[in-house]
């Protein structure tokens, strides 16, 4: 006889006994021990099921024992008998592995019915039609789980008796046939398998543990382990359980309700319930269920207990709870009690008003929620309410959402927007032309390019929805209509968009306002007492920048200046700077552009007063700024039919000659960045003295600006050599002209393999690092950002080759390598480098948890990320205190 | 008294006491140690120097007397007198620091003159206006270097004399003239200096080594020190050696000569003389030298004695020799010896004949070519004798030379080429449309792109010469013409390319063909026998495959099998694939393509009978293969306005229309390598089983085919995982079919940054890598290989922010550290990894170098560089053998 312990009741149990008892058990287990009102039962272990398969398939010596007494014990407890024609006790059993493996758990429900207490429940339940339904259960559960044979087989004899009476629901099934299919499945068993289905109750209760105990070996739950790397020597658990029932009469019932409002997170009770019904019922739609306030009235002692017992389990589990009771003539029982899912809203609010309840910490509130779900409380929304027709779906570029008609041209869409139209502007994609008309919308749509396409960066610059790379619409400039499969939309019909799921709607529909509650406000502020990382934004007008400092940035730690060029005013001053036929042209544009800049600049410092702003030199290949090559060709080509004065074809034509001179390949790749600083170098001279003569003039003001100058696209210490000379050349002239002098950093951005290989070079004359994670992705991998997500990326993540996009979430095996790469080396030479991070991913919880255990100063994300930022750094924080502290400890 | 010897005679040093006695004293101490007849003289130390610095401008005690004693001895040794009237004894002063300065040196000639010895210069010369000009000559260097007037004021001088006496050349001044120019020139010097020119020799021999001590600390010296990293206590020797004279009468004279002949190698004297004549009259241009055999006639003993001293130093310096020889009075003088500048051809058949000698060992002869310019061996060049108008110049893009007539057009090429013609196709740039174009011409000139641009690579795979990017040359199509400045050249004009100048030459010009000597082809041997490093050919067909074996490679390290694709036969086949609307018609496309790439594979293996084949699947973006589309867009528009039938108009539309959706924003970043195998399977699946068929079918003809399937742009693990299985499927169907077995490794390009980074995952399923490294530049650098050079580099370049271009020779910095990572990482794993190159780097010495030290097995590189490859893998191996062993020693 073995000397171990093969059965355990639940109130021997706890939660920490998931290897023994498995997942499910040890929670039963758990909810026992806790005094919760669980229908009783007890669990086989997991070691019951190792010596099962050691010894051959073979119970082990005393385990039959042991579930026998159990079982004695359980009649006990309840006043029970199994297999008793009155009060008679029917379990259910269930498989339960140490590591969830959903859908391979086998369940057999009903255990204990037969041809004779079939009759005793239908009396003791006075439904008859119930009784003989869990006995057909039964009969289905067995003859698959326990027997072997197919469950196609007994759904056909189901439907097929349906099909003879002539009835479409379950439940209008009488007695009679449902005596007809038990037969019939009977048969079925009998037909099929060796063993026919057993009358006698324990037998039932062995060959079912038996069968759970096998299902461990079989084809399925083996891929399955080998799929998540589960190890095969676990074993499982069997959990058998006294069955209750809620429709045992108007003093019984069925509900599921949430310990708070999933919706909200107000502290009430919420959820529904029906009286005389099973679980299944609620969900079923035959009945109407009803608010749980009401069971307060029908049934006010169980409405009290399960209200005290709900506080209670919430208190234990230190978190909102979805619960589900049954109450069986008059006894309330808890089945089951899990964290509850619930919006962003409800998240915050539970977790700061738990806080300060004293049930959890400040960072157990930090940690509870979801912060990549927390932009829902940041955009306007669809109504989650509101029934939708999504009509197609894209990229989910630029969160929020909006109403208005469709236009497909930027200039209509700009003077629509005068005469007071909401317009939604749908293009194939945008370039820089298309600035006005991105303006003037509510929102963008576009049926090319990624997540940082020309509409994406833009829109989310603005604050504006946007949906991008949406394949499925098909554009027809000419005819000004889109289409979607069959489906036509013509211009001046209104769709609305939903850029935080990257929906696109038929119609107008009804919109959500978003809101930061003071709940959100109090989470963020201890966020940043824990946090280390700082929050930075990416903003390039003083009115982002405003709107950064107001949602908690503490700097701005990417202001494109080209976003100022790309201005609908400025651009004629771009283009002529670009077209310029020798240098003194050039010089006139430029020397036109410096006031500009200058205001721009001096608008930005005095709105972050005091606060850092990094300055990022021109960036983009020159031709973003020109018209587009092939639309020229096509125009002048028309004109030239058309008979157009010969001066005019011929001015488009040099303009068409500029344009493919400067046009690249792959302009990702080529003249951008400081080697514009390098083949233009007066462009840059005149960005740093705007800089400076803004700085000094905001100084005279009495202000304090903190200027940053950070060099794009840096791949060589020669570049940064030469760059820096002319920065501080522009320095000491405006020194010399208003006596003022202005500190500022010069830094580089790492956005090329190459520059995070030389960090510790850089780092000798770099005063900060910041990442460009965008281009560093894109030259890391040799995915183009503005191609991949409509090219290849689609295939990529259906055949999971990857599993996120990288631009969204940091490639930490390659690109992350470099940038742990470029810290080092960086920190080896200047141990204090400030290093912060601009790229898309900045906003990206699991990449700000990278950032901070790569040892970052700070993140910079678009301003409406950077409650998510700060939240997540301080989660990064909370998760990795240990390990850092343990770092230090060594150091 | 100081115990220091500051004055060593020639006789005292030797060649290993450069930092004592400076460069150019140890050479000249060397020469008299070893006995030739070097005008005797001695050297004041680098010590001197110093001692005289650290003394504030003093010369150190002793140091006058040492140099009065060494004097004392010189006029002793040639029974000549310093300063005396008869058997006059003429010095020059020069310095010389321990590392060569160029630029840097002062010297002062002809000491020892004054307004008394110039007369008994002038008797013993029998010359006079030769001694006034020594004269003249003496107060201008002296004046300049020791003295501080400027140079430019002494040629004022000169200048107004010959205008004022009306004669152009200096030859033609008389000794009156000269006497007032002397005159003039005392006064100058009176006037400008404190002090003035002094008629005492001993006077003028210790100022003049003052101001060469000096001249270590002007500005111009210690720039160029700072620049070049030359400690600044170095130092400068001062030489002080006798004058010798070839112009006093006909037993003197001068001449220069090779120890062997320098354009062909041959070993003879070869070279030039003039009796009674200076060396500076060689060059002069006035009198015509005559060829050194005619000294034999003229002066035999002479001839001899300098035929022996020849061979003597030839077998002393171990290398052919560049000689200046004077003779004066009958009394042979050798002035100076050094390594002499040869011709690639020149330089095989010397190293050869030495080592066949005994002179050097196949070593030493190895390392005595300069691998770079062994490719003027293997192409056509033009005549370097014949005289070329070079009209403009770009990139040296494909070696070889050719004439042609003009043509802007490919489809034209081909037809005036049937018809017999020669053409050379000039174009903006090409695209595969061009392919039959290139084909057709006897060379390529563009106006745009790169070393890496389609023109160029294309070229270079078919051994085609090719000028890339020549940006001076405005191409107009519609007239037919280009021009370059004021310059027109028509369509059907003659002119000549030289692609290993990157030359543009006007007319028809006189060529040079190749020959591989068999010279060649023995040194190219013993270097095979010394190389670790195995070189393989980039060849896309069995023309180029055979091309390869005859020039010595062990294998194809790449086969494009694009290029197939862009056969013009071949290419409306895989337009058709490209533009299929469903799978059906694409794998009818595929079908037809099947049995041709069959062929083409079929045809590589049976030329490689044996070796190793490693095929690339195919890897450009699709579009490549389509037209253009602004020229599309602007044909439609055409057809609109001539009104074309509507079903052509709306073809091309649809044609527009496929061609817009697979355009990309950054190609080479797209959907192109093996994301083509991802999105489009069935594309590398036929490519597959090409492969397997083809070798299944040589293995059953009894032949060997070794093939190898290499991945193009592999990023992560999970692309060579789908890949693979895709391969292997292909390899069991043909198996299945065929029932033959073709053993194939499955190996990964490693060309992007991350697939560096991941190299230990990768090589767990990798047979093999191979660098791409025109990518891996491109990526890691962020360079579009084929925009930099027609965009930022040239800048780059001028401004020094690269030296060379990271697409010729490999960056070791950055690139380097990815791929020795990716080699560490891939061996960490796998140590017998095979591991190679096949980047256009694979051919040049340096990159070799860094391949052979990085530890690759092979190098792939175009047919026409395996010659190179073959000797720098050697010279590799020869210049790290210590290196290497070292590290053997300390495992």
């Amino acid at each position: 006889m073995s000397e171990k312990k093969y059965v355990y009741h639940f109130a021997e149990g706890n939660a920490n006994m998931k290897m023994l008892l498995g997942g499910k058990g040890a929670n039963l287990a758990e909810m026992s021990r806790i005094g919760l009102p669980v229908p009783p039962g007890f669990i086989v272990t997991t070691e019951a099921c190792r010596d099962f398969i050691a010894q051959g398939q073979q119970f082990p010596a005393g385990l039959k024992e042991e579930v026998q007494t159990a079982m004695k014990q359980l009649e006990g407890e309840l006043g029970r008998c199994f297999g008793g024609e009155n009060d008679l006790l029917l379990i259910s059993v269930r498989s339960g592995s140490p590591v969830s493996m959903p859908g391979m758990m086998d369940t057999v429900l009903n255990l204990g019915l037969n041809d004779r207490t079939v009759e005793a429940l239908a009396k003791d339940s006075g439904n008859e039609t119930f009784a003989l339904d869990c006995y057909r259960r039964l009969l289905t559960m067995f003859g698959d789980v326990v027997l072997g044979v197919e469950h196609d087989k007994f759904a056909a004899i189901y439907d097929s008796e349906k099909h003879r009476v002539g009835v479409s629901f379950d439940y209008q099934l009488t007695p009679d046939s449902l005596r007809r299919i038990i037969n019939d499945y009977k048969d079925l068993i009998a037909a099929a398998g060796a063993h026919p289905f057993p009358q006698d109750p324990m037998e039932q209760l062995f060959m079912s543990i038996f069968a759970v105990f096998n299902s461990w070996q079989n084809d399925r739950a083996v891929i399955y382990r080998k799929l998540h790397k589960i190890p095969d020597d676990y074993g499982t658990a069997v959990n058998i359980q006294a069955m209750v029932f809620g429709n045992m009469g108007e003093g019984s019932g069925s509900g599921v309700a949430f310990s708070r409002n999933p919706s909200t997170g107000e502290k009430a009770l919420y959820g529904e319930y029906l009286l005389n019904a099973q679980g299944e019922d609620i969900v079923a739609g035959i009945r109407t269920p009803k608010p749980i306030s009401l069971l307060k009235e029908e049934l006010p002692e169980i409405y009290d207990q399960f209200a005290e017992k709900s506080d209670f389990i919430e208190k234990h589990y230190k978190n909102m709870q979805d619960m589900e009771f049954t109450v069986e003539r008059g006894k309330l029982w808890i089945l089951q009690t899990r964290n509850g899912k619930r919006t962003a809203a409800a998240s915050v609010r539970i977790a700061v008003n738990m806080a300060e309840e004293g049930l959890i910490s400040k960072e157990e509130a930090i940690m509870s929620v979801d912060a990549g779900q927390l932009s829902q409380l940041l955009h306007r929304q669809i109504d989650p309410q509101a029934e939708v027709q999504v009509i197609a779906a894209g990229l989910p570029a630029s969160p929020g959402a909006a109403s208005g008609t469709v236009v497909f041209d930027s200039e209509q869409a700009h003077q629509m927007t005068k005469n007071g139209a909401k317009v939604i502007l749908v293009r194939t994609e945008t370039t820089p032309d298309d600035i006005q008309g991105i303006v003037a919308a509510q929102g963008i749509l576009t049926s090319r390019g990624g997540m940082t396409s020309h509409a994406a960066v833009v829109a989310r610059g603005m604050g504006k929805c946007c949906v991008c790379g949406c394949e499925a619409i098909k554009i027809d400039y000419i005819n000004k209509v889109f289409t979607v499969d069959d489906l036509t939309i013509k211009e001046g019909d209104t769709i609305s968009i939903d850029g935080t799921q990257g929906h696109v709607v038929l119609g107008e529909v009804p919109m959500v306002e978003p809101e930061l509650s003071p709940e959100f406000m109090q989470l963020s502020k201890w966020a940043d007492d824990i946090r280390t990382l700082s929050v930075r934004a990416n903003a390039d007008n003083p009115a982002d920048a405003a709107r950064a400092i107001e949602l908690g940035a503490t700097g701005i730690g990417l202001c494109r200046t080209e976003h100022m060029f790309m201005d609908p005013q400025r651009l004629p001053l771009v283009q002529a700077m670009i077209l310029a036929e020798n240098a003194a042209q050039r010089q006139e544009a430029l020397g036109k552009l410096l006031p500009v800049q200058q205001q721009d600049f001096y608008d930005i410092f005095k709105t972050m007063d005091g606060l850092p702003v990094t300055m990022r030199l021109l960036d983009p290949p020159l031709h973003e700024f020109l018209p587009d090559a092939t639309k020229l060709a096509v125009e002048i080509c028309t004109m030239e039919f058309t008979k157009a004065p010969q001066s005019e074809i011929d001015e488009k034509k040099r303009l068409l000659d500029i344009i493919e001179t400067l046009a690249e390949r792959n302009p990702m790749l080529g003249n951008r960045g400081c080697r514009l600083g390098i083949t233009f170098p007066e462009i840059y001279e005149m960005q740093a003295e705007a800089i400076f003569h803004a700085a000094a003039q905001l100084c005279k003001e009495g202000c304090c600006p903190v200027p940053e100058i950070e060099i794009p696209l840096i791949s060589d210490n020669r570049e940064l050599t030469y760059i820096r000379k002319l920065i501080l050349r522009a320095k000491d002239k405006v020194e010399k002209e208003t006596g003022i002098v202005v500190e500022c950093k010069i830094g580089v951005m790492i956005e090329l393999p190459r520059a995070a290989l030389i960090a510790d070079e850089l780092a000798v004359q770099a005063d900060f690092f910041c990442f460009g994670t965008n281009d560093l992705t894109q030259a890391t991998l040799g995915f183009s950002r503005d191609d991949a997500e409509g090219t290849f990326m689609p295939a990529y993540l259906e055949k999971k080759i990857f599993i996120e996009s990288p631009f969204i979430v940091i490639d930490r095996t390659g690109v992350g390598k470099l940038m742990q790469m470029a810290v080092d080396n960086g920190r080896s030479v200047k141990p204090d480098l400030l290093i912060g991070i601009c790229g898309e991913q900045g906003g990206e919880p699991g990449s700000i948890e990278f950032c901070h255990l790569t040892g970052l100063d700070y993140v910079s994300c678009s301003p409406f990320r950077i409650p998510i930022a700060r939240i997540a750094a301080a989660q990064a924080k909370i998760k990795h205190e240990h390990d850092i502290e343990g770092d230090f400890n060594t150091h």
